[in-house]
């Protein structure tokens, strides 16, 4: 099968060519095997060596000590005392690099595979999400704040301790800039949330489904971009991450787990990013029209010279094929409450 | 330093965040060295296995031998022949992926490095990649092909031994429309083509240019998206590489010897992309306002979540310090009769 599919919101486009993931390879990536310590003592993030960091920002205890941790990222991206100069030149235009970089430190363990987090680990952390996404929208000059993560260095990791990074951003960043238009795009046509009107045509056609809690769906992504490209999605309509309450979050934890469970044992220990996408603040017209999300991309293949290039994608697992599997991997989160749909 | 720039084509958007370049790493992802001989018996594209790729498209000789062949790649994204229904509703669009996936396989030599290539070589892979552009932009139902270069695994190059590769795709790709686009509205704006207002606003300050000859440019673009990104340009105004000449590619094939042997001596045998931009098929409205250029990307770092989620990047080398460093390294190109500017 090649088909070109479109994404609905931003105007992606995707090869999906299920033949081309045969190919042969003579290049090999297998790194050396690597014994990894609990507690490594050269790294900044490791219990002991907290005045590693600078200064720390917040933290969640558990049993008296930390489990969540939050410092400033000592390698900053953007920073409120930048001090460019700005340009509105037609051609060559810049503005300061105005905002703040953290680090959220999601344990203790050096060695914690996300694949084996516990469900109060992922609430800790989407806790702290939640917490750390309220501080920073709020400053001066921020329009918006992007909270991701990299897992393993082929995903972009530097630092192997479990971490997430938050960065709050002057402006609204292209992606979610394109998420912006098409939904409104879509509101202006149809009269409905675009994101609401997938969640009901997914669960209608149950083709790309991988699981489902009372209040969340886990889908395969019509134009997944990646293979086994992962949303998780709000059924209710949310514009904003922020309004999210302790019920969801213990939810969302749950469905974390559920979803990385079946991915760990479905791929293994794989390389993959995660990033919650939401309303960018001073955008309340848009607050009909957007719907928040979280997406897992796995990567499985580097982008290439054709990607790069062209803008456009290639992914050798369909997402129906996607969400069949993941679907039936064994996970033992069936006799949680929150999945009592 | 850290500002965020924005690209005047595209409105891609770049942190430029010199100090992040420093920060330390625990992950390492260094190969095991590896020999790897001239002709590998296992190769599809080494000389003595010519059967075992599909039927040969098209070949240039040196001395009674190929040195360039092309053949369609065994694994396509794209196929004239794809037979997916096409779907025209409004949320899950999609269309048959029709078109050509080809293979050039640049030299003899299994392993011979990009950065070794001669100056012939250079000429044989640019007469090749014109002839294709003229065969596969000619079919039914074509409108855009896309050729480009993955050089080593961390490319997304899957066999070793050198090759290029070209897709005829039934569509323009977003990357291409958004460059029409963002052309097309500073046309309307200001009278001239943005890249030859660039080319003259780059030649005035002096910055950005790495090299130049007669008719060609080599820049470190100001929105640089990533590290020692270079575009090469024509100084004339032509929208369609098509229209390139052997006289400007005899120059065109000089130029790229210079500008990897400078990134060799630089950066080392590094992992690349390399692409080329060119006006679609039926888009002549856009003659005046397109300005075709080739890109080289250099993949020294990996892209994470940050730059999955938001559609912006961190390039932690500025344009104007890389254009710098890559214009002071000796090169044995400078006698050349193309440099006589």
């Amino acid at each position: 099968m090649t088909e070109i599919r479109t994404d609905p919101v931003t105007g992606n486009q995707v090869i999906i060519a299920t033949e081309r993931g045969k190919r042969p390879t003579d290049l090999k990536s297998v790194l050396p095997e690597k014994k990894v310590k609990k507690i490594e003592d050269s790294c900044p993030f490791c219990p002991g060596n907290e005045e590693k960091t600078p200064p720390e920002i917040s933290r969640i205890n558990r049993r008296d000590k930390w489990t969540v941790r939050v410092v400033p990222n000592k390698y900053p991206a953007v920073s409120m005392e930048s001090s460019c100069n700005i340009n509105d030149s037609i051609l060559f235009k810049k503005e300061k690099g105005k905002g703040k970089h953290e680090v959220i430190i999601e344990s203790r363990e050096h060695n914690k595979s996300f694949f084996y987090m516990d469900i109060k680990e992922f609430e800790y952390m989407l806790k702290m999400y939640k917490k750390r996404y309220k501080d920073l929208i709020n400053l001066e000059g921020i329009k918006y704040v992007s909270i991701f993560k990299n897992y393993k260095k082929e995903a972009g990791a530097s630092l192997e301790h479990p971490h997430s990074q938050a960065i709050a951003l002057p402006l609204v960043p292209k992606l979610i800039k394109e998420e912006l238009h098409g939904s409104k795009n879509y509101f202006e046509k149809e009269g409905n949330c675009i994101y609401c009107d997938i969640i009901k045509e997914e669960l209608n056609n149950n083709e790309r489904i991988i699981t489902e809690t009372k209040n969340f769906l886990v889908l395969a992504p019509y134009a997944s971009i990646y293979s086994y490209h992962t949303q998780i999605i709000p059924k209710e309509h949310k514009s904003n991450f922020e309004t999210i309450n302790n019920k969801l979050i213990e939810e969302l934890a749950i469905l974390l787990f559920d979803i990385f469970n079946r991915m760990g044992r479905l791929l293994g220990d794989f390389p993959f990013n995660m990033y919650l996408h939401t309303l960018p603040k001073d955008e309340e017209n848009h607050n009909k029209t957007y719907h928040w999300h979280m997406e897992i991309a796995p990567r499985l293949s580097n982008q290439a010279g054709f990607e790069l290039g062209s803008g456009m994608y290639i992914n050798t697992v369909a997402p129906e094929q996607a969400a069949k599997v993941l679907r039936s991997v064994p996970t033992n989160c069936c006799n949680k409450k929150a999945y009592i749909v």
